[in-house]
């Protein structure tokens, strides 16, 4: 039945490079999906799956109810883009100034639609049901995932699967690991309120650059002492904007930045000690300061068993050619809220483009994916829910009622 | 013959008021203060005082010769306003938005306009030659008094005096200083130029910002710890920026700041070890920079005899109820140029508005002074002048050629 | 053949523990083991196994043969002491002022002597070969291991395994891990070297204890920016010394400090950055200074096949009730060396006194053991190495009787 | 009668260089002066001056009446030695192992002495009285002024003169200042108290040693941004002393530090910036601290008519070529507390040793100076004081014979 799907993926993969292209072209940023979520819709439409629409947002949640019995198995691809310029040179450059998919998600919309046409096709020799979660708004906080699981987009789903295309991974490669993939990322703002003046009459002021710069250099102990050195922890500031003539002593300067942890502990000490070190920064110089803290999604924690049962499945795919264990990726996911509720795993699919020796990295302006990954990417997803399914299905002897 | 010119500036105060007021309706920024320039000439045109326009760009310099032999004599008057919107609310208010007199220098002028026009009443009882410098452009380097010079205004003037109203100090009080007054004050920008990339993988950038911060800390130890202790030196840095996403981490960052000075071995001293220390902080994160540091003006260095000369005239001034000497300003004054020529003194003249205990700094959106400190000055820089060029005149008995 | 080696060592446990307290009371320090030596030599020669005495040092390798075909594996053991005083209230406390065996190398020892003594015993029903290496100087770099292997005490064998009893962990766990199990500890000293002078003049110095100070904060920046967060590394500065009277800035400033990493690349790197830091420090305040680096033990790195047998030999311990992975510990050890030359792992033998619940940490002056788990360590050591050799020996004397 | 004084003085110039000689090989330590004060003693006994002794400590004040009413003059000279190894190849070295008068206080005291012999002989010309003040314990706080003047030592006293032999300034030169002439300098020491543990495991550990370095950089800040430039501040550490193995994290770091100020306003706020600054800088890191400050001798401040007349003195001096006023000295002296009671001046005689163009800096192991200027110092400070007493003597004694 494998080879059955492998056939039809690969004979649908020009749709699945059309598809995607299209959505290139005409990409909407996180939460304002209208049209792609109207074009998903119209997809499904056409083939006659059938769906639940705008599910906690602008997601959709398409299902296929196999021949035989057995659990739930749950797809998921995201559909939003970047607030990027398109700057490649290609014919399907996006259309819309300012806004590209800059991060593969079209790619993963077509990948999961043109699957789910060849799941349809023989869904009648599959077991269990398959759902289809198109999710918008992965890119921005708070994401759209956590609305669609409140809207029941899980109802019922005993397992997930995910993948990310990778454009900096060999295409052929897939990459797994068991526990945590990706990581928790937060947001904190820190606006330092000293004191103003003339350039000329320090003593008169407090200097809100100075102790600013003062609290960038103390943020660097989190990491490098009170963090234990086997955990992972990022503390990075990404702005610094303290603007005034040159002969002003600054009033107030602010601080925005962003913590990267894998374990939940980890993650709670670092916030402790941003405000701890905020708050000694700010008695050394007799400032004040405003300071929030904003948790972004979690950790993505994959769970041991499926992850086992993913990389397996990958080893059977034919443009499979390294199946391995990657080290964990600093960037965050809110794929992380399908796991605290359900079984699963994510993983990442190799799509370096052909010839290139030092690809664009992701949300670069010049990003761009080998397209024979989705098929890679279909095949794998296919595979592992398929199989799952089968696996995790009631033995044929036993009669089941529902 | 004091006394006479006392009482003419005494009569002549509604009209100091009158023009002073005038022109605080009608401000223009440096270099741009045309209207200024012709309400001056047009000033003396009445008068009939001879004067040479357009010197060294917006100047004028108007001069009266006395009725006896002896050398020649400056005083100057600053005419420029500054880019400030005015938020008092009093019927002489800016008509002009976004520009303002918010440093005195429209009473300036109308104390030297109006002391002239008294002077040239007793022209014939003068010695010497009493020249008035009605100077462009001091609040924005490189400032007016520069290219004035380099344009003659000083072409046989044995000494200058000049005065600036200060509104936090009270009205009554002359204050003056041997050797510097006001300092030196430079103007300094960094860029750290580092290595952006995404706020999760620090280990492959080179963190602009935490370059710079490391480097506005190492900068305070020029004061603390290379500066001699008896020595002044102010360094201040009035803007920081690098404004990313919050993760981000920033390929540059900028600085701009100024030095303060007095003595000319520290400004060289601090200007070294500014450059040292970005090399060694840039060093230490293999980062690169770009430093540029401009002069602005030199300290303002009193001479000893100019005064305690004007020290003493000042003593002579009814209204004057303290001569005081004072601490050094760390603020500038292009008067320094004058200075760096000829002898002279550049003293405060108290101006504090009556009855107001916290009266709003010079650069304040609020800033006023007491128009009263307009007479005082008249008769300190008159007086000043009067007899510095008598008490310097060839003795009565010597029979001279010129 | 188990059953009969752990029977074996319960019923000789008692010797153990006589040998460990023995050992405990005549502790000597790295490479001055002399007398520890001699008990060694001395033990084997009561019983008849031979040995190979001064290997490398004060190393003992002794060796039995077994009655049947097969490889040869070596158990190691540790046996120097620590200058520390020993302030423990036991009949069995150090008589040595100021040594003490304060990391439970001495129950390392009876451990291993003991099991000797046993398989000696059982040697007709042993495959292959088992080499004891008794190994002097573990504590104090350059160890005892390296020179020993220069000697040849791991010639003709095949792989290896040691343990370490580890008081902070539950007695009856024992703990295993693949890849890296104990960091690569190195040691740095720097000499800041500034120019000294009077407090009250810090212009005619370069105060060495606000460089030295300014470089650990710098220092902090190589683990919190420019290590992989994935990575671990600790930079730790253990020794700031620069004692003058308090009114004198000090010429010079010393600082010793540890560098901890797993993976070699993050080991060049971090020493690499400490030389950048050093030297862009120095520049930004113009002093210079001397560094050494100095690389100790590299970090121990198991192999997986001898990792997982070991866990696996662990399981079939009566007196074992947890055998689970670690984390890695960013302590060092010199069987490192041995892992670089042959197949082998290291795992740690919980400990814990019975009845503490705030056992003291390994160096403390007051370190003890849970002698029971010598008995533990004995029965795995002795079954990962008997059934290491038989399941290794050549097929063809498969016909067993046991 | 000056000219009488001036001469007599160089008559017994030789006996003052031999006073010195023999002082200078027998130094002892502040507190422990008591052979210096038994010589003192005998000398004023040989000649029949009178004196109390054991003023404050081991203090002495001789007194001379003179012949003609008048008010009473005290001149004060220091005899304690520094705890430096003499390291001078000359013939009157020290003899006292680590015992040396590396400031000049051997020639304070010859020059008083020999002084007091002088005026003794001219004792009936003189107006008013002379007090003479060997003051011991001049360089280790509390200092010996405090204790003599609680012991009565100005008592009935009206004005005082007292000079410092100063090595970097060449003979010939005597220096003076209104004012501040030397800095008040305090002590401080701060234990900052982490938590230790294993270098390998920074994140169970508060530490100190980063604590302290922070502290040390932000402790930068005080002068640079909270004390007025116009002001003089110095805030310097002395002594950074943790010390631990390399691989230890510390428990704990001791500093210790001077302050030094002219004003008590910018004194009193420096000592509150540095409690603020380690409370912040504890607070940071989570951990606590010790701060003790001392206040040492308080700012040596001339009053300006004492200084006015001897600055008129000196200038009548053959030796002298050159009286200047001095910048203040950043250094402490207990001569302020003299001034806190009655009026006076202190005043630097140069003493720079001929033929010398980088002179040893005092408490430098190869200190020496000048003799000749102890010559210079006694015509100076026995001018003064007669003509201030002739002077302020009651004018109805004005029949005079000179």
């Amino acid at each position: 039945m494998n080879s059955k799907l492998h056939t039809l993926l690969e004979e649908k993969f020009d749709e699945m490079v059309q598809i995607r292209r299209y959505l290139h072209q005409y990409p909407e940023p996180s939460f304002k999906e209208f049209q792609t979520a109207a074009y998903i819709r119209s997809f499904y439409d056409k083939i006659g799956i059938s769906y639940r629409a705008n599910v906690g947002g602008n997601g959709i949640v398409a299902s296929i109810q196999g021949g035989n019995p057995g659990p739930t198995v749950a797809l998921r691809a995201d559909f939003d883009a970047l607030p990027i310029q398109d700057e490649k040179d290609v014919p399907y450059q996006s259309t819309v100034p300012g806004v590209m998919h800059a991060c593969g998600h079209d790619g993963h919309t077509a990948t999961l639609l043109v699957l789910a046409k060849a799941l349809f096709e023989i869904r009648d020799s599959l077991h269990g049901k398959i759902v289809f979660i198109h999710q918008h708004a992965e890119e921005y906080a708070p994401g759209g995932a956590k609305s669609m699981i409140e809207d029941g987009c899980l109802d019922g789903v005993d397992a997930i699967f995910g993948t990310h295309l990778w454009s900096l991974t060999p295409t052929g490669v897939v990459q797994y690991r068991t526990g945590p993939i990706m990581a928790a990322a937060d947001r904190f703002e820190i606006t330092i309120k000293g004191a103003g003046g003339h350039g000329a009459q320090p003593h008169k002021t407090k200097d809100s650059i100075v102790i600013a710069s003062q609290l960038v250099v103390n943020l660097q102990q989190i990491v490098s002492r009170r963090v234990n050195p086997i955990d992972s922890a990022v503390v990075s500031i990404g702005s610094f904007v303290a603007e005034n003539a040159f002969n002003i002593i600054a009033d107030s300067a602010r601080l925005i930045g962003t913590v990267r942890t894998f374990n939940e502990d980890v993650r709670n000490d670092v916030e402790k000690e941003i405000e701890r070190i905020v708050q000694g920064t700010c008695l050394t110089a007799d400032a004040s300061y405003e300071l929030s803290y904003t948790r972004g999604y979690p950790s993505v924690v994959n769970h041991p068993e499926e992850t086992a049962f993913l990389a397996s499945a990958a080893s059977q795919i034919d443009e499979v050619h390294t199946v391995e264990e990657t080290e964990p990726h600093m960037t965050g996911e809110d794929f992380s809220y399908y796991l605290q509720h359900i079984k699963g795993t994510f993983f990442f699919t190799g799509a370096q483009p052909e010839g290139v020796d030092a690809p664009y990295p992701h949300h670069h302006p010049k990003f761009d994916f080998n397209e024979k990954a989705m098929l890679i990417a279909a095949k794998t997803l296919g595979t592992a829910a398929v199989e799952y399914l089968r696996e995790q299905a009631p033995s044929k002897n036993v009669i089941k009622a529902n």
